[in-house]
């Protein structure tokens, strides 16, 4: 590991003053041809996406549904946790979990992607959490509407911010930090979205991946919004600049750039890859006839409306079937497409699009960070030459 | 992607004879220098490892417990599972849910550690699943011993193994399949390890990841033997020569090595990083005075007598406290040891050693598959210079 190399060749070294930059380095692209790093690998080891195969469930199992924490999981047991509501309100509120439960809940079904979901499949590609396609699950998040909280400790005049802070520590680029994150008064206060403060997902308690013992929940949101392990909410009078909100998560061409704000989820649809996989290039295979391609689509911007799959390497495209209404708003949805396998490759995808008409690029939309990439799922399949080949 | 580039390049090839190595290529070794592949990250994107600071529980939480799955997770309601038990017994059984659950049932905490652990940390890479340190946990399994189903069947003369079969079905090395292992029969018929037919985890249902509805649980062997989404067991008068068996899961130095076959699971040490990471280097930071480091160590060989650790980059070695006893034989024990960090970078490790003296090597113990092998941790830390540093 490029870590263990840098320290361990220095280990003589001690008493020369040691600071963070010693081990937290600037955000870079990788090289041309240059191979996923130890670095990103530690990532990836601990972090996972989706397995594709678990588009087929309306609600991810638990396990399957994508994970991503910045820094460690924390250990925080539900008796030792309190939840500050402060900053600009009248009346600040301190929470534990009986005093938490004790609100009416409300559970929604909500599908959550990271912000970095493609990343790895860019050209130049960003160095971070080496993303495919899989980081994506949807949950029932059950827990108090944030603005049931606020209303009760009351925000006063002049409000700009809500900002949000997770028990997770580390260092990121430098910057020492406790995760995060900030909501504009309006989207915190909003109806639809209505933010929760979830307490429970799947029915049961949180997992500690998930923000055991609550966790923000932002519909529509890509990830980051989604703060875990959050111990206070904070409304300001001033934007927040944390480096979540201002360095990192950002739209950039350039490292000099400002950039514009990561928010709400671009539409994807994925399909479950058909047939079955060879081990290692994780290539797929079908035989002759008729398939059944199925997937899901979902936008966090407007209601999906539509799915279009490419069984011809995106030179032509028909409309799929897509199931569901409006009952779950912040899920995916559902949708199928009868395909018939021919021998040979084939290159599948598909693509949706929303109420407002945001699609999917066949071209990547590239940003310095990775983020928000929508770039349409391409699956390499192999059919075989007959019912027995192979 | 590789795959992707390989098909989409010829996808108006069709009709030329397609067969499964144009998807499944050997099994190679990387080049010196060479970055980790696309396809070593979409193994890695979809299996998972255990985030080290899950060390802290005795019995890993659903959902951190690293997972491994050869092709696609099977969609099997249980439903529609049944259980064959066949072969050369004198009374085949086949067992629906309700059955399998009519037996008198056993509850194991087992510690499972997949036998590519620490694989992509060897010079030269193997290919393959790309595991660092983090491919282990630990469960409550609960199901009824294999050595019940056995003796109720029956098993006739001249015996020798027994041969399990999952419902995970692809390719590998060219080879299709579904996944099968084989015990012979003394162990498959054993009391220490005994052999579960396993049904729930952690006192539930078994997640689609670990093999729901059922799976084998071999306590002390390396996680290929667990067979998960069990649909079949069935005795043989010959040695089992499937793929998994024979090709795959072997100890050897050269592709041409007929190699010993991977069993038991090797002692290894790990300890909970101390501190906070850094986001990209996951390198450790900490601040001058006491810190306390923690792990556990197991071993499938013989019960772990021991724990040392270095603080020192392996220049000198300490005993830790090894707490535990004698209650869960096949399960982690927890370790713990004092240390007072100074300024400067160090390099933290820990090894363990067993009842029967097997301990963990300074130099990695290299074979072509990456298996068993259980090279020393080695976590760079940083200390900062003092409490406000930083």
């Amino acid at each position: 590991m490029t870590a263990w190399r840098r320290l361990g060749g220095k280990a003589d070294n001690a008493g020369m003053g040691h600071r963070l930059d010693e081990v937290s380095a600037p955000a870079r692209l990788a090289e041309p041809e240059e191979g996923i790093s130890q670095e990103e690998l530690a990532l990836a080891a601990r972090n996972h996406g989706m397995p594709l195969e678990a588009l087929r469930y309306d609600v991810t199992p638990p396990g399957l549904h994508y994970v991503l924490t910045h820094y460690d999981i924390p250990y925080v047991p539900e008796g030792a946790w309190e939840l500050v509501v402060g900053g600009g309100v009248r009346r600040p509120l301190v929470l534990g979990m009986d005093e938490l439960r004790a609100y009416p809940a409300v559970t929604r079904r909500v599908t959550l992607e990271c912000a970095g979901n493609g990343r790895a499949l860019l050209t130049p590609r960003p160095v971070s959490q080496p993303w495919l396609v899989e980081a994506v699950g949807t949950a029932e998040w059950t827990g108090v509407p944030l603005r049931v909280l606020l209303t009760e400790a009351g925000v006063e005049p002049g409000a700009v911010d809500v900002v949000f802070t997770g028990a997770d520590h580390g260092v990121e680029r430098g910057v020492e930090q406790d995760y995060q994150r900030a909501l504009a008064l309006d989207v915190a206060m909003g109806g639809e979205p209505e933010v929760l403060v979830a307490y429970e997902m799947n029915g049961g308690p949180l997992p500690p991946q998930h923000g055991h013992p609550v966790r923000l929940v932002v519909p529509g949101w890509y990830g980051m919004a989604h703060v875990k392990w959050l111990r206070e909410i904070r409304v300001t009078d001033t934007s927040f600049t944390g480096f979540q909100q201002a360095v990192a998560y950002r739209l950039r061409r350039d490292a000099g750039d400002e950039g514009e704000p990561v928010t709400r989820i671009a539409p994807r649809a994925l399909l479950i890859p058909p047939g079955f996989p060879d081990f290692m290039s994780r290539t797929r295979v079908v035989r002759p006839g008729a398939v059944t391609l199925e997937g899901r689509a979902w936008s966090g911007r407007a209601p999906v409306t539509g799915v279009e799959v490419s069984t011809d390497a995106e030179r032509s495209w028909c409309a799929a079937d897509l199931d569901g209404g409006d009952e779950h708003r912040w899920a995916w949805r559902p949708w199928r497409f009868a395909w018939t396998a021919t021998p040979g490759p084939h290159v599948l995808s598909a693509r949706a699009v929303d109420a407002e008409g945001h699609t999917q690029p066949l071209d990547q939309p590239w940003n310095r960070g990775g983020f928000a990439n929508n770039l349409v799922q391409r699956v390499p399949v192999l059919c075989l030459d007959s019912e027995g080949a192979g």
